[in-house]
């Protein structure tokens, strides 16, 4: 079973709206175990609709066409796939009353085509449109490909497809067999050493495929087993998984699509009542902010320090100038003392701090990257680490951010046997 | 002259990424000036790419291809490409040097797909990448379509089509009349209420034409003329640039593709020697971290503070208990207190501040999105402005920084005249 999404609109291919619907549509055939190979997205122009339904045909079981149902003389998609089905169309009853309801009711004047949004091709189920007047249809061919037709406008299109097109898609093509994934997240491992340490597994994949994707600053891992039931698809998932654990566990820090290195370090913080601030220099706030976009860290943070200048880590940290003026700013005593000084300030169990050359020039003869993170860590001595980023001034920076978040992760599971 | 976009990734396929890159590409195009009727995705499978390939290949003049340049097993665009044109793949120098240098810089190993991203077919022109290792290249061809290859992640693929193949794209494709751009950014009006304010403007561009972009927190307007000289294009651009600001100019906040409110102001406060700190309770570091993203900033920034809990208001920047226990913690004398109290302790000339409800949750019976932005600007009067903003914790949290950024930006526009 395979369908291709064809989406039809000159303002995409204009770059003048960002192609959302066939991003729904794919995630919909993926939920249902519907292969698709292809997506398509051709103008307002029945000639070249008309060669992109041909060759979509030719190569897929289902065809979804949306987009072109409108009543504008640019609409033409329903018209040019009746041709190509060589049906005419007819005037769905239930569309009509909505079309004539709407115009009763705001008094607007309709126009003749108006009535065209009714139509759907001849032999083909009417798709109800809850949010728009452009009826739906879906058509099933005995020896062509099958077609779905779907209106443009995002609103209309989704809620069409999730509610009346999927269960029709669901009851005809579905199998038993449905797709169930499951997403590990790692940081501190790059795509292609993530991908070079499971080679043995990805190249043996059968059961279950594992789909490695490069995203900011981390890199997941999308397992998906086709099974009969979720409870064995989890199974099968269970045992890869523990295969990629054995390998890359060290780099493993959480499930799921909707998941952060951020999220997963402040609930562990807030489940075991841990207050933190920081101190931070070069990337002036953005640890804090980052934290901070976690719902509930308050709990747990008080607040901290943006200490950009040499004469802010002494005022508000307590660095002693000394230490700033031997060891240099871009230091590990540096780095420690700000985690020591920050932490005496707001008494929290945690203190992280960030001192480094954010770039683009050099500071104190250290190129840009050169980074020092402090981790002042409950009873534990305070310990300084050092990094070199690559990267602009930026990547830099949030480089640091994730960097001291795996640090933080790595010391609260370090600690986490000892307390159970 | 005619151009299809074609993004490979198994992952748009799947629907969990959408396919901002065609939008981009799209938009590049018409821009140029390139016909562009046909886009297309296909997955990481060498067979149905190379099918995809030939299609586009007799449709078009140009076939663009973004995604799979990286180095998983995956990662086939530019192997399948190369045989199509029965071209080995080469190796560009420049970017494995790229690469050598990252592994050394990072001390991380390097694996011998790493090199992969330093091929390209022979007879092409390698194309830089600034934000990552995969080469690009142009390739043109005598007998069959030209082909551009970009890589798939966004970030480095926009900075490549922009930055290197655009040019080239323009010098071999472009007519005489080029065509020439000017941005004009807008901060505090939406899409639509601009478009409306400029309805008669839009609706008469001739030799100018008005394109609006809604952007995260901002709108742009890209004005194009075509003209035979630079100078000609910017007569022309001026005049309608003047018929714009007449209209908006009030919202207008800087020129250009690569510019930001942080940007503007962050250079208007080095330029005139006028030193900030902020105290931030909801945006907890994120001003801090936006003004700190501009190169240059520590000359006028020399740190501030984080004040999440109630008690850090108090302790770091002086808030008077009373003040919060009688105005509450979200409240304009709160805001003006704690801008006062942080500019007190490091003596600048500015302070913003920022309390208020990021959400989830209601705080002090105020819903989520009330916030008070404090600004103490030089020897004026301290002021608290009250701000409603929609969307979720982190919108309400970009939009705070946004809005005190332009508030910001307002003081030291009102203040310029009287300094001349």
């Amino acid at each position: 079973m395979q369908a291709e999404i064809i989406a039809v609109g000159t303002e995409i291919l204009l770059g003048q709206i960002t192609n959302t619907n066939s991003t729904h549509i794919a995630q919909g055939l993926a939920e249902l175990g519907i292969d698709s190979y292809y997506q398509t997205v051709v103008g307002d122009n029945p000639a070249r609709l008309a060669r992109v339904i041909e060759i979509a045909a030719q190569r897929n079981d289902l065809v979804i066409l949306s987009g072109g149902l409108g009543p504008t003389k640019d609409d033409l998609t329903k018209q040019t796939l009746a041709k190509y089905l060589n049906v005419p169309l007819v005037e769905d009853a239930a569309a009509m009353t909505v079309i004539n309801n709407y115009f009763k009711t705001t008094g607007k004047s309709m126009t003749a085509n108006n009535r065209i949004q009714a139509l759907y091709p001849n032999g083909a189920t009417p798709l109800t449109n809850h949010n728009g007047m452009a009826v739906g249809a879906f058509y099933q061919s005995p020896d062509s490909a099958d077609f779905l037709l779907l209106p443009g406008p995002p609103r209309e299109m989704t809620k069409m497809f999730d509610s009346e097109a999927k269960p029709k898609l669901q009851a005809v093509y579905g199998k038993q067999a449905q797709i169930y994934s499951r997403v590990l997240r790692f940081f501190g491992i790059g795509e292609s050493k993530l991908v070079t340490e499971l080679q043995t597994l990805i190249n043996d994949q059968q059961a279950v495929t594992i789909a490695p994707y490069a995203k900011t600053n981390e890199v997941t891992l999308r397992l998906s087993a086709q099974a009969d039931s979720k409870q064995a698809a989890q199974v099968a998932l269970d045992v890869v998984d523990e295969q990629i654990m054995t390998k890359v566990g060290t780099y493993f820090y959480g499930y799921g699509d909707d998941n952060s290195l951020a999220k997963v370090v402040v609930e562990s913080l807030i489940a075991r009542n841990l207050s933190i601030t920081a101190a931070e220099s070069l990337t002036a706030g953005e640890f804090q902010s980052t934290i901070g976009s976690v719902p509930g860290v308050s709990a747990i943070f008080p607040g901290g320090f943006v200490t950009y200048a040499n004469a802010a880590k002494h005022q508000l940290v307590n660095v002693p100038q000394t230490t700033i003026d031997q060891a240099g700013v871009v230091s590990e005593a540096t780095a420690i003392a700000m985690a020591d000084g920050a932490r005496a300030q707001l008494q929290t169990a945690i203190a992280l701090s960030f001192t480094g050359v954010a770039g683009p020039d050099d500071l104190e003869g250290q190129p840009a990257g050169t980074v020092w993170i402090g981790l002042a860590y409950r009873k534990q001595p305070t310990i300084g680490r050092l990094y070199h980023f690559a990267g602009d001034r930026q990547k830099v920076r949030e480089r640091s951010v994730m960097a001291g978040l795996d640090l933080l992760r790595r010391a609260l599971a370090a600690e986490q046997p000892t307390e159970k």
